[in-house]
C-alpha cells in the first residue's frame, strides 16, 4: 500500500503514515455509497408557480390543451383571401381581376364571408373569412403598384395561380383541443414556457425545489466579513456548498457554523426542520471532535460514514429523526473544501436532481491524455482535479497543481476530474484517462 | 427560386408565391447582422453583491488575497506534533517514547512551544506549535491502545520515523498574502464562491445583470390567464422571450402587449427607460400594421430590418433615443413564435452574454446525419428544428414535424437546429449536416 516517501510538497495528496489503513476496511465502494444515498430520494410533490418561475423546473402534471392552436384558420402571409378556384390559370400576362370586399387584420373577425369571384385583403395571423380557402401574397398581386400610383384598393389583379389552401394555416394545425401537449416530467425550457403561454396558462404545477439546509461545523471557523483571530480560518464550505445547491436548482438555507460540541450541534440542527436534505461539513472523521457522526447516531440513524475514494473518504450519510412525520436525510461532507466539493458532486448533486424530478445522469465524461501523474496510495478511487483542453481533436487533462484536499484554488482552476481506478497504483503522464467534465460548456471545443 | 408546388401540409415552411423575392434584396447575411448587433454591446459596470448572489456571474474586479491561506502552519492529520529528528529510526520493534505536553485543537492556539524530546497532541487543522516540524498520525502511535486500555495520554510511543515536515501544511501553502487569486472576468462557479469565502469576502463586485424589457405587439394578442375572444390568440412570445432572458442570466422586465397603433406603442416604450436592451416581437415585417419599424425610425435609428435566414427574416435592430444620456438598443423579433426564439438564440443571447462579461462563444455544434429533408426556397440560411440523438457514435438529426414558424411545439420537441446553407436548394435525408446544439447537456450521450 503506502510506501515511505522522503519528499514533502509533491503534487499529490499523500498520507505520511505506514500501511495501517486497509482499502475495504469499513469503506463502501463509490457505487454502493451512491446506491444507498439515492435510495432515499424521489421527486418532491408538485406546486403551482407563476409561469415564468417554472423556467428550468420539471413539469409535475400532464398538460392537455384547452383549445385549438391556432384557434381559427388564419393567414400565413399579408395578401388576399379568396377561393383558389377563381385564380386557376392566372399569370403575369393574364391576371385575374377581383373586387375587394373588405379587410381583416390580426385580432379582428372578418365582417363577411368571401364568395366566389371576390377577394378580401388579409394580414398575417388574421382569421381567414368563411368561404375563402387560399391566400395570395401581395407579391403576386398589383398591391404595391396600386399603392405607389395612389389608386384605390377596391380591386386587385392576381398574377399567379396558387394551390388551394396556400398560405392558410388550418385551425388546430399545431395543437388540437384535448391533445396531450406536454407530459409530467418534462424539463421546462424557454420553448415549453412559450407553449404553456400559448395555451393561456398563467400558472403551472412544477416539482417543488428542495430546501437544503447547509451547516458548517468546527471551532476554527469564522464567517466571511468578520475579523479573523488566531488559529481561525474562514468558513468556505457553507458558501461553496450553498452555491452548488443553487447551481443544481435547490434552495439553500444557510444555518451558519456549529461549534465542536454536542449542545451547539443539536441546537443548530433544530433549524433544519422542514428541510428536504441537510448537508453538513466536517465532523465525520475519526478525531476527538468529529461529532456529526455522534449526533447522527443519537438522533437518527447512520447509514455509512466512509467511502473508498480520494478525496472525500470520510463521508457520512444517514437520517435525522424528524420532529413530525418524516426523517430528514443528512449528508455529512468532509471538512476539507475540495473533499466537500467532490463529495457534493458525486452524491449531493444527484440527490437534488432526483428530488427535482430531473433525469439523474452522470456528468458528461470523455477519454483523454493525462499530462501529469495521478498517484493512488491506498486502493481508493482517486478523482484528481484537472484542466481539460482539446487540441487537434484530443482531450488533454493537466492536474491543477497541488492536490491536497485543503487546496481549494486547485478546484477553482479545474474543469474536470480525472479518475485513477481503485486497483491501479498510479496513472502516469501520457496514459489514457477517463475524465468527468465538471463544466461542460462552450469552454471546451467539441 | 421557388417553384410551384401542389401539395399543402408538407413538412417544411414553404412560401406559396413565385420568385419575386430575391436573396440579397435588403437582406443582410447572418454574419453581418451579428456583427452589427454585437458592436452595440459590451460588459456592463460592476456592482457589489452578497457573496452567494455572485454565483454564475462574472467577477468585475481582480481579487488579491488579504491573508495567507492557510493563515498558520497546521496539521493535516489527527496525531502528535513533534520535532522530526526525535523519531529518526523509530519502528514497531523500537518505538520512541515521548512525554505529551498538551493538546491543540482546530481553532485554538497552542499553549506552549514543542521543544526537542516532547510531543503535543494535535487535531486536523490545528496550528502546529512553535518548535514542532512534523505530525505523526495516531495510526503510527500507541494512541488507540492507550485509550482502549484506559491509560493516561501523558506519554506516547511512536512506531515509525517520518520525513521532517510530514503532515504539516505550511502557512500560505494555497495562497500568499497579496497574491492575485481571481482575475476580473472570471466566471464565478461554486469553487470560486468557496475561494472568495475563504478569503473572508462577504461581498464581491460582479458585472451587473442586464435589464431586458420585453414587449409583445399585436391587436390579436391576449395575456395568459384571461379569456380568449374571437380572432385572438394568447401571447406566447413575452413569456418565451422572458424565459430565454432568465436562462441567459438577464433580468426580464415584462411590459405586456402594445396594440398595433403608434400611440400605444409609444406609451409602452416609455416604460423601457433604464433598460439595457428592449426586445419586441412582431411589427417588423411589411404589413400595414408593422409599426415597430416606424417607431424605431421616429424615435431612434434603424440599423437593419431583414436578415437572410429562415425563420426570422423580418428582424429589426436599432436604437431608441434615451431620455437621458444613452440610447437603448432595440431588437425587434418577428412575431411568429419559432422565428422569435431562433432570432433570440442567434442575436439576443450573444448580446446578453456580452453585457454579462461572459465569453460570447457559439453554441456547441456537431456534424450529423439528417434523417429528413430541409428545403431552401429562396437563398436564405435555413435553421431547421431537429431532435438530435447519438447512436453508435453518430449524431442523427430528425426534423421535429411541421416546420412552420408558427408551430411552437416543433421548437419544444427540438434540441438542435440543423443548417441548410444559403447556396443549397436543400439538404436531403442521409446527407451530412451541421447542427447547432440548443441543449447540450446530459441528454445527448457524448
Amino acid at each position: 500500500m503506502s510506501t515511505h516517501r522522503r519528499h514533502h510538497g509533491q503534487h499529490e495528496e499523500a498520507p505520511h503514515h505506514h500501511g495501517h489503513s486497509h482499502a475495504g476496511e469499513d469503506m463502501l465502494s463509490v457505487e454502493e455509497a451512491y446506491e444507498r444515498v439515492m435510495a432515499s430520494f424521489a421527486p418532491l410533490e408538485g406546486v403551482e408557480v407563476p409561469l415564468l418561475e417554472s423556467m428550468g423546473q420539471t413539469l409535475a402534471e400532464d398538460i392537455t390543451s384547452p383549445l385549438a392552436l391556432p384557434p381559427l384558420a388564419n393567414s400565413g402571409m399579408d395578401g388576399y383571401a379568396l377561393q383558389g378556384a377563381d385564380i386557376a390559370g392566372a399569370s403575369q400576362d393574364s391576371p385575374r381581376r377581383l373586387p375587394v370586399v373588405g379587410i381583416v387584420a390580426a385580432g379582428q373577425m372578418p365582417e363577411r364571408p368571401v364568395e366566389a369571384g371576390v377577394a378580401m385583403r388579409i394580414m398575417t395571423g388574421a382569421p381567414v373569412p368563411d368561404g375563402a380557402d387560399t391566400v395570395v401574397p401581395f407579391e403576386e398581386t398589383d398591391e404595391v403598384q396600386r399603392k405607389t400610383e395612389g389608386r384605390p384598393l377596391d380591386e386587385v389583379a392576381i398574377f399567379s395561380e396558387m394551390p388551394v389552401g396556400a398560405n392558410v394555416r388550418p385551425a388546430g394545425e399545431d395543437i388540437q383541443p384535448g391533445e396531450l401537449v406536454l407530459e409530467a416530467g418534462t424539463a421546462i425550457r424557454a420553448a415549453e414556457v412559450g407553449v404553456l403561454a400559448s395555451l393561456g396558462l398563467a400558472q403551472v404545477k412544477v416539482v417543488r425545489r428542495p430546501i437544503v439546509s447547509v451547516l458548517a461545523t468546527g471551532d476554527e471557523l469564522e464567517t466571511a466579513g468578520s475579523a479573523l483571530s488566531g488559529g481561525k480560518i474562514y468558513d468556505s464550505n457553507s458558501f461553496g456548498v450553498a452555491a452548488s445547491v443553487v447551481a443544481c436548482g435547490g434552495v439553500p438555507r444557510l444555518l451558519g457554523i456549529a461549534r465542536d460540541n454536542l449542545d451547539d450541534l443539536h441546537a443548530k440542527l433544530a433549524a433544519t426542520a422542514g428541510s428536504d436534505l441537510v448537508i453538513t461539513s466536517a465532523g465525520v472523521s475519526k478525531g476527538d471532535y468529529d461529532i456529526v457522526k455522534d449526533v447522527l447516531e443519537q438522533r437518527g440513524s447512520m447509514n455509512f460514514w466512509s467511502v473508498r475514494m480520494r478525496p472525500a473518504k470520510p463521508l457520512a450519510f444517514g437520517h435525522l429523526r424528524g420532529d413530525g412525520d418524516k426523517d430528514v436525510p443528512l449528508l455529512g461532507l468532509p471538512g476539507n473544501p475540495v473533499s466537500a466539493m467532490v463529495a457534493f458532486e458525486m452524491f449531493a448533486r444527484p440527490a437534488i436532481l432526483a428530488m427535482l424530478g430531473r433525469p439523474v445522469r452522470p456528468r458528461p465524461a470523455v477519454d483523454g491524455v493525462l499530462t501529469g501523474a495521478i498517484r493512488n496510495y491506498d486502493g481508493r478511487r482517486v478523482y484528481a482535479r484537472v484542466e481539460v483542453e482539446k487540441r487537434d481533436g484530443v482531450y488533454y487533462a493537466t492536474p491543477t497543481g497541488p492536490q491536497g484536499s485543503n487546496i481549494l484554488t486547485s478546484m477553482s482552476r479545474a474543469n474536470g476530474l480525472a479518475i485513477c481506478p481503485e486497483d491501479l497504483p498510479a496513472k502516469h503522464a501520457g496514459e489514457q484517462v477517463r475524465i468527468i467534465m465538471l463544466d461542460w460548456n462552450e469552454e471546451v471545443e467539441l
